[in-house]
């Protein structure tokens, strides 16, 4: 299946954009207006004065999430600015709505600086029960991210980084039960150090892989590799990768390739290197980092890529409706790797018997938003809803 | 009718609050997820990026307005903070989307630096069409005005200035013409030099109401009045009244009095002590100026209020949604006095035999909205509908 230029910019035109307001129940006589507004929010505005976390009770904020982004890294697209990010952070809206009933309000910043950013988002706050960042462009991302975790009291989710990250990670865990590998046995090339890269890193690593080799434009991430930043450096210590060089010595030898950089930078000759029954997964958009293909031709037993004309598409859209859906009912104040892993877990056992052409369920499955949104409410041990 | 606390919660309580995010079209198969996200969103965010003004084809941003408060100054509840301004800022959203089809964002900010609102209500202007004020103390609430107003391409709306002024003036028109007095003759009284009063003040006089005498808490506002702030004194300055004193130095003689500050600082003696057939608008919320019944025993000839239980009912409600409405179908970057005056003309046009009952239409005519909408659309020379 594949869709024109023409017909997305059709679609998007014929209905201005893709949301709208609504109201829960329309302001259609006196009465009405006077419960909904003067006088009788005068009472509602009281009591939330006195308790503050009775907003949620008496406002929509409890399902309420802002998908924030400053427009610096949208899609593969770049800095294209505020203005141009809108229809994204549109589309998720859409998609929180139609797959978990959130509410979901699109917010393009004009401001890049960091440090204004997080002063602006503080100040956002009180009228959200979660905060979705969105294609915010690295390094920034994460400093972004982790001081608006550190202040905020709800959940601040960083989707490049993070659902990237889960719906990566539950589509390994499908890809070993194949090839019956374990995952503190296998070696994983990561490429692309960005949002997506380092993010997969850190939850890989925090689900138990203990080999992972993450490779940017440069080469292989090691500790004393030049032109990295802080929280690449971070994750160099963290990796602690043996070899040295650029992605052909790093895939000597790999189980699993998995791409977040750009087009055609894995070749035929890097997949022959790899060990028995290579997992890649090739997830660059629009132009995965191997043509499916050849991949196959050189050997690959297992592909995925984020396009939706192959099997096995890797998209963000698994992850975050039902993983807010599950913060917001738990009325969460944080997420944590535990919670993420879970997540994933509890994803990938919703293909019961997992093949090479099959490692994730439909993104259609109505049981995809149910068994995330679970395996978020329930800390601690991580039980699956199917 | 009247309504009480237990009624007003409830109705909060029971639907979370009054508005909601709607996807225009679901997302419920893989072709609508390529249409509406990725990977065709990208075509559309590429089309966005060579050409900012396509926002407005592609988005929602055309019909979206954003209402915008820091909880300093909400309804006559003062300074209760983000949180329990959310109600307030629902209500109007919900009236927006009822009455006038617009989709209206409540967004309540913790922040109260004027410099700091200021700039982020600019990072927030991309997403939006116009900008509605609400609720934002006096004096910041002047200078930030009038600032984002120079520095963006939208409208911006200051809801407690802009708004009570056009429905105080359209109610004021039709009192002129039950009493047959002539807007340039008559002395008028304001009370209470905040957001309203100062505001009403500045249209009155656009308007070529010659004689008006702004009253304080400290008496009257002229120029050398002491403890006023940079736009009391401004205001100072243009109305240049003859008097000094009191409100009881100001009444007398007074052909209009029109209240924007708390209940019952107006006496009977001195509404007994105005010039015949007295007009007294007693708008403070929720206690009026004046009890009407005792107005009505001093002699007030016209009487109108902020009350639902009294005829004569002024609330800003019949302003916002019809003149948003004029200003997104125009594309409007801006908002000037002249278009406000038309709105009052027009709105208050549609009451064909005024009476002293009678001075406003009823809230719920779908006239209401038509008329300001239109009256906006035209610059220049002011043309009604009706």
């Amino acid at each position: 299946m594949s869709i024109s230029k023409h017909q997305a910019l059709q679609y998007h035109k014929k209905q201005k954009g893709k949301i709208e307001i609504q109201a829960k129940t329309p302001i259609a006589s006196k009465k009405d207006l006077m419960l909904a507004y003067t006088p009788g929010v005068a009472f509602v505005s009281q009591e939330i004065a006195k308790n503050k976390r009775l907003d949620r009770e008496y406002t929509n904020k409890g399902n309420s999430v802002a998908i924030i982004t400053d427009g610096t890294a949208v899609l593969g697209l770049g800095n294209i600015g505020p203005e141009a990010a809108i229809p994204v952070m549109e589309g998720k809206a859409a998609i929180f709505k139609s797959f978990a009933g959130i509410d979901a309000y699109p917010i393009s910043l004009n401001e890049t600086d960091p440090k204004k950013l997080i002063s602006i988002i503080e100040a956002l706050a009180p009228n959200y029960a979660g905060i979705n960042l969105e294609d915010i462009s690295a390094p920034r991302c994460f400093g972004i991210e982790r001081t608006l975790r550190k202040r905020l009291d709800i959940p601040v989710f960083h989707d490049d980084q993070h659902g990237a990250a889960v719906i990566a990670l539950a589509a390994l865990m499908n890809a070993l039960k194949i090839t019956k590998k374990k995952a503190e046995d296998i070696e994983v090339v990561v490429t692309g150090a960005g949002a997506a890269g380092i993010g997969t890193t850190h939850l890989l690593l925090a689900y138990g892989i203990k080999h992972i080799t993450l490779v940017d434009k440069q080469g292989i991430l090691h500790e004393k590799a030049k032109g990295m930043h802080k929280y690449q450096r971070e994750i160099a210590k963290l990796t602690k990768p043996k070899r040295r060089g650029g992605l052909s010595e790093a895939m000597r030898g790999a189980d699993v390739f998995i791409g977040f950089s750009v087009g055609n930078v894995l070749t035929q000759a890097m997949v022959k290197s790899m060990a028995q029954k290579p997992i890649v997964f090739a997830l660059a958009n629009p132009t995965p980092e191997i043509d499916p293909a050849l991949a196959k031709k050189a050997g690959a037993y297992i592909i995925a890529t984020g396009r939706s004309d192959y099997p096995n598409q890797i998209n963000n859209a698994y992850v975050f409706p039902g993983l807010f859906k599950g913060l917001l009912e738990a009325g969460a104040s944080e997420i944590n790797q535990e919670s993420l892993i879970c997540a994933a877990t509890c994803l990938s056992g919703l293909v019961k018997k997992p093949t090479p052409s099959n490692i994730v369920p439909s993104l259609f499955d109505k049981r995809v938003v149910e068994t995330i949104a679970f395996s978020i409410q329930n800390s601690g041990v991580c039980v699956c809803k199917y």
